[in-house]
């Protein structure tokens, strides 16, 4: 492998392990060594790439934020499917995986870490609008109508809420009854 | 004051002081010596009540579940008012403020560290029964109807995920239009 991939795998190992690190043990238990230790890599080649533990976590916000967009977008590859519990099953989802845990770290730690709250605030309204936009065109959702985009917000906040209730212990089984009443009502309101 | 009535009052301060280090400091930076500097209570004084940080938390978390809980049957004293966006408007309420961040800081800190866990997830689910039991009441809804006990559900979800939003940056704008929306629909479904 050439020398500038296998640095870049090496980067991507480590955002990766980041990731991991915060879903796993949360800000304080994840600081460099660990995560070099656990993406495989050594301390020195780690800190080569991030020299702080900044760097590191604000790359790795970054890297959460493109998964994310990437999960989202990955969704429904077709585009709208006419099939609107369908929808919100897939955008419930992406609020109840390592990435949503992960993304739950950093904003509790965003909310006590002056270092990392501006480029974390940033970057989640940058998803929030993906999110938003995505949902819209996956419900066929007419936002000329009025209450239609409030709507689709408050799907998206449900959706965010149930991760929470997720964190603690496994709540597929109510989860799943509450997507299914929930896309009822949606499908009435957007008709 | 008599001794007994200073001690539950000394008790009392640490608690609040526990709560408020929590939601502004997180887990990682709430100890036992910031507690008791914050409370204005010598660090043996605090030891005598809480030998460990896990016993100062545990009751946190148990002072945390009670004014939830306090703070919800308060909301509407004469009961059920028939105005559902005034109930809903409360209900949201009560999960942006203080005690819905350290509740966050809580659940993350509990997701992370097995002395916390058990405890934290006992409380939780009990505060949850009872935020439903609350709800179903204030909204007038007929829970023998199908449907309707995973419409409150979802409700009390999107609060949670709209307290969530609220952590980073001041969401009350947008809040507020998305509560009005939603408790238009509630009312159309729950009738």
């Amino acid at each position: 492998m050439p020398k500038q991939d296998r640095s870049r795998a090496t980067r991507q190992r480590l955002l990766a392990a980041a990731v991991a690190c915060l879903a796993e043990r949360g800000w304080a238990g994840s600081t460099v060594s660990v995560v070099a230790e656990r993406a495989g890599v050594s301390r020195g080649a780690a800190q080569h790439h991030f020299p702080t533990r900044e760097d590191l976590f604000t790359a790795a916000v970054e890297y959460v934020a493109e998964e994310r967009s990437d999960a989202l977008r990955a969704l429904f590859p077709q585009g709208a499917t006419g099939d609107r519990r369908a929808v919100v099953t897939a955008l419930v989802g992406l609020y109840t995986g390592p990435l949503f845990r992960a993304a739950l770290h950093l904003w509790v730690a965003a909310s006590n870490e002056e270092q990392l709250r501006p480029r974390v605030t940033e970057l989640e309204a940058r998803v929030g609008r993906e999110s938003h936009r995505i949902a819209v065109e996956l419900l066929g959702a007419d936002e000329s109508a009025p209450g239609v985009r409030e709507t689709v917000q408050g799907l998206l906040d449900m959706a965010r809420g149930l991760g929470l209730a997720n964190l603690l212990t496994d709540d597929a089984g109510r989860r799943e009854r509450v997507v299914a009443q929930w896309a009822g009502l949606l499908d009435d309101t957007l008709g």
